[in-house]
């Protein structure tokens, strides 16, 4: 088993923010990397969003990526709809996404929850503790009881995504704030994980408990199953081929063999 | 309390096949609205795809529409995404919504549930045996425990959705497939209700069980609160306004009273 | 629509603790009751451990009651077991269940939850604040986005209880932990709702907020329909009146009509 | 890794029955454990209702297995309730549990569930057609999308279980009813899945695709954690080791260090 990472990045402020060029020197993706460092179970490579027309998601790029991991902030509205529905797509066919932090508001998870993903947030180097709820989850493995982050933003319940799946994850704020700080998904094969920290202006990827979840997750999101590439179209059944063959006992407005109306 | 229940309806397939036109004289949004005869807890109304530019979905009616049934089929591609959008708005402010049979296909739908909503189907005018798995679900009110339909379209499993909040419904059909026929969402601060039986081709909207059905899911999704408004925008939260008023401890991107990025 | 609501109460601190019994001069289970108080949808009673030989529940009075609020603490055990069994097939059948505080370890939650219900707790008069997460469902109905309870007990997760139907409210501590503190259920046809707030050693029934949430949860929990009496056996459908009548085609262990295994 | 993989098997019906004696010479467990034949994942043994007093479930055995696969039907009365209650308390600390068909009323199931768990059901060696609707879930890995079995008990909803996790496969049967095949759950640390097919007068657990399920379910289930053995008690957290460090400021029931009540 080798699952193949791909960590995509915005990779923006690194350029425009001195804070962020200095905390993080080899880009937020560089940091991420580390995460699955000397474990051979992962092949990891990035995609940057100015790396080409296509933001270094091309068709061929997604077949080969088994998992997705996902930041995105000041540039969500640059990503094109093409590429999303193109994500999308891999990710009903089975592609694991993680999105982080920011990317709570990024086009794709947006599409992939059907809901505003809207939160309050604060950005005042507080204190967060993550505790984990669901302590013998796969995401959870080899973590302490809370994961304590001494300097970050703050991201403020209501979160209005679905009910979960799973909640894996709340965080407590210095300033009183509570957050669903890792929830779980399924939309068609894709498995999805959402986990909040991550605010550029801090180290919450040079941590590594952080790094930890973050790989773990990748794990839990990998589905080995081949592609479901049959999640995309309505098939019709012919009445002489289904389990039961039948008469067609009443009218039709659908030809014999026709495509059914999208 | 009134139920302001608005059935949105494509009606295309009225005006350019007799066999529908026949089935449905008064449009099936005329066969629709018998759902709510009589009984005064409901006001009712529809709109058509060609009603006007916006198909009958202005903001101010959509404002004034506690729940929303939808049926629409051949003529999916024909709405605007900007309409689409708005709906969803009012759905995530609390509006109920009932999707009806080809419905699944709507891009309301796809977009509220964030996945393809692909299905097998054959025209064959099978017998559908419609179990209520689910027996005291508001939505199951007055049913017995399955309802026969004698002609239908099959739609089988499986259903690409997310997982439901709840299962109230599978169909057990004739030719040999099965499907989850009444499936329940929240979205926001929406009830959304997905309910299979309806092809044009037959008598369903005529059937009082499948009336009853839509009827007691109008009920059971109007949500009485007021408009969650703020669910659309991520607000910040000062530090000195924080429940915990906190000192700003670490750098800061955004500059004070500055609005997030999107 | 008139909700027969019967709150049980332990009511043993009251008598043994001075303290307790100086904050509830009433009992806890009359400090309860000021939550219906002037409003006409509910009809409220009490019922209390000692009352008689099945602790005020006897099967009539279960009959009668639309939704059952318990609190109890130190004397969980001393609670019968045929009586549990009792008020969990009225749950299922449809009656409606507010389990507050440490009702956590109540027989009836555990038994209806099938985990341990565990958590982790501190008694330091401490603040808590209660999130709505949720804001537009019923049971938030006119709350603010948060309570603030001034001098609580902490609960801390993990909360070992299984995955939520929904969860509506989750609590910020003072000393760190967090906890979800409104969650729903449901169990055959009842409707169930654990509901954080309320140590014996403080003041959180006499909080209006507080007695808001649990009146509102008791509108939610009230399912009118008549009551699932056949959610107990598991019947037999003879093969000549299946809904496609059958021939036996295999060999049988049961005789006909003869009841099932339990 | 290796999945310690127990069956355990009521194993009566083979002794007072010709019939099943017959279709299953080595026992029903016997078959069961020809799903694992050759796979060197899993090291699997039996234990049966009268091996010894505590029905071959030692404390021992229950800490060395993994997962635990279940067929009762005749004899549910027969298990200990202190049997039942240590099973529970593993699978709460993460060990896997596989129900089989007519163990939807062991006692151990109806615990987990926390409902009557009650069904339909009709002894007609009718057709039976598991469809598979999470086609990629891992339970469903190398399967077809429908399991034809072509002589089976009809089991038929309304299945009273709590909401699943996840539904998995629902069965089509040929006198016309419908039921969840194959429904997940989590209860503490430890994964449930039920599978519907088995009936002890057919030779369901002959059919390799059957034993697929079985194998995939077992694999699916497998919780590597480490136990959760601090599911079961419910720690104090003293003020002064919060992760706020706190002064008491209330009045307290418990003196320092006292166990809380149970």
């Amino acid at each position: 088993m080798t699952i193949r990472t791909l960590i995509w990045h915005e990779h923006r402020h690194e350029q425009t923010n001195e804070l962020v060029a200095k905390l993080y020197p080899d880009g937020m993706h560089g940091a991420l990397k580390n995460a699955y460092k000397g474990d051979k179970d992962f092949v990891v490579d990035h995609a940057l969003l100015d790396d080409d027309a296509e933001h270094g998601l091309s068709q061929k790029r997604l077949d080969e990526t088994d998992v997705l991991v996902w930041w995105g902030h000041a540039a969500h509205g640059d990503v094109k709809d093409a590429i999303v529905e193109r994500v999308a797509k891999r990710v009903w066919e089975g592609m694991g996404l993680i999105v982080l932090h920011s990317g709570h508001y990024s086009k794709i998870f947006k599409k992939l929850m059907g809901t505003p993903c809207s939160l309050k947030w604060r950005e005042a180097g507080e204190k967060e503790r993550v505790w984990i709820i669901n302590p013998n989850h796969p995401i959870a493995a080899g973590l302490p009881e809370m994961i304590e982050i001494e300097n970050e933003e703050m991201y403020g319940e209501p979160f209005s995504i679905p009910e979960p799946l799973e909640t894996v994850m709340i965080s407590h704020f210095e300033g009183g704030e509570v957050f669903r700080s890792g929830v779980t998904y399924r939309r068609g094969a894709g498995n999805i994980f959402y986990f909040r920290p991550g605010h550029e202006a801090y180290t919450a990827y040079h941590n590594p408990l952080v790094l930890k979840v973050i790989k773990n997750a990748t794990r839990w999101a990998y589905n080995p199953a081949k592609p479901w590439v049959g999640i995309h179209p309505s098939p019709n059944v012919p009445h002489d081929k289904a389990p039961n063959p039948l008469e067609v006992k009443g009218p039709t407005l659908h030809t014999a063999g026709e495509e059914g109306f999208r």
